[in-house]
């Protein structure tokens, strides 16, 4: 199983990335089986923990701040056995190891949007991908701002929406998910 | 003042067409100042209200069963002191007076869309109008077979998807809200 | 005929707002029958010439400096015999001319877009409310940081997507159009 | 390289699921390395041949009727060195050879859909999962029927509306794409 259902995380109190938006971000981020990603703002950890599905010979590191969301991204870590993932307590980008990557998953910056990616810049080489989630009109537009001050390319930025059946009686009424703005880009060489 | 604002309206318990769905569907309706509009499963009364603006020397007949609407009707027919309103409680088609209409608006067919498609075109003359509004997807296919069997032409659909902002602190979300179909068509000579 | 359909207008070259766009436009901007609204950036005139309709006993200056456009609104205009319509050949703001109005509505702004929200403020009073449309991320952006800057309030973003039905043989198709943000606020006072 | 890109393929004249759509589609298939997936309505071979790297012990069988298509896929086929992959020329349901499958993915029915969902249940055994992709009202409201009628469970409909940015100068403008209909349930015991 490599890809998974979102009825069989943990969530607790946790926003969690639904499946269609998890899976795009995953397929935008182009995992290579020796990936080294890092998930910041890893909220429920459903991101990093499929994505480390993908590369078996890679790693994942996950950074979140929020308590509830540490709980719960153990929990989800031993419920899937996730052996290449490691969790960082903290706040991105002043808490991460010194580590280099090749991938970022931005779920959340907690405002700090502009940093994290210089930081990217510091940590990565050429050809490196991220991936940002963003459900504000602010967010989304720090990131194309950002991405293009610091002259990454081939800034993609989709908005998705997505309308889900309900069963009532016998009517499927369909209802109404809130839009997600997925971005992604290259950093150049 | 010819628009309506959603805030404008008293609602108690029933769901009510937001703004936008209302406006799109009235101008579709193409209200001339003499029409004579029926407003099938009337609601809270918004859509045939606010049609109302634009007849001035036309008549709506509304129709709407469910008691919590009928007084929910009553209330904003007073409010907006909509002179051009006649209210008719129970079913369509069957308590439907004996009136001639050139235009049907349905937010509601109780399963019996149509049986109320064949009452229009014994009470309408040419280039009678018809627009629907559904969240379902068995009404919005029930409409589109019913309009093509009766004859009705220029069947349009558009599915619609809305996000409306939220501000939280600096920030504005986008939220979802569920998408509808409208159908509008034309009654055949 | 309050409300106009896309066929009737007059195109040219000129992109034209779309009915739904125009109408949800038009609703926001909440007409008085007495108001004075400016167009900017008129493009084919479809919104201001349809809203002149909403208010007979008011005005609608157009303002546009593409010379397409410029003969597509007088085609209009004609068309429409439009008698409470002013057309203004120039660029907002430097080219408005010296007037009183208590409504905006900007399809385009030449990137002009705060100078323009100041003019506002400068050329209106309490209550007035302006609504603009826009594609583009950047425009989004600078209308929302505009208008929040301006201590506009109420402001309301939407973004609307529409699917509208194509009918190949027995098919109906289901083709997506390009989704445009609607931003309204009103003025403080 | 497990996901993708959609300039990977090549195309032909041949219409192509996009990577958001074709992704979504594959996660909800739920693929075990050990599937065997038949996809109906081939096209590219772009759903089958992505899917075809997720199920290593598995095998896909990609029926396609049109020769513009059998032609892309067999290119398609040989670009990515995808060796658990049978072409079958013909029409399903009554040219796909006597398989057992637990997975179907239905890209295009040609009207078929009923007999093919027929088909599946003769060949195939507990839980196993069929997605369908569809942009017509139509073949949407078939599939929903059949589905039904057949005793499917856990049936889902998505509706998923993309917009994506197309860089015109400084200005990012948000270009909406036809939205696509992703229908998924699973066999009853």
């Amino acid at each position: 199983m490599v890809h998974i259902e979102d009825k069989e995380f943990i969530r607790g109190k946790v926003p969690m990335t639904k499946q269609e938006v998890r899976c795009i971000s995953i397929a935008k981020l182009d995992l290579k089986e020796d990936s080294v990603l890092i998930d910041v703002g890893a909220g429920s950890g459903s991101v990093g923990i499929e994505a480390a599905n993908f590369m078996p010979k890679g790693k994942v590191f996950g950074i979140e701040v929020n308590p509830d969301g540490i709980e719960v991204i153990r929990q989800n870590l031993e419920k899937f056995n996730t052996a290449n993932y490691e969790l960082v307590e903290g706040l991105a980008p002043v808490d991460i190891p010194d580590i280099c990557v090749d991938r970022m998953f931005i779920g959340g910056s907690k405002g700090n949007l502009e940093t994290i990616l210089e930081w990217f810049l510091c940590h990565s080489g050429d050809n490196a991908k991220v991936v940002i989630n963003t459900i504000t009109l602010e967010s989304l537009s720090d990131a194309v701002k950002g991405l293009e001050k610091l002259k990454f390319c081939e800034i993609e930025v989709i908005n998705i929406n997505i309308a889900r059946n309900k069963k009532i009686g016998r009517y499927n009424m369909m209802m109404g998910e809130n839009p997600i703005y997925i971005i992604s880009a290259k950093r150049s060489k």
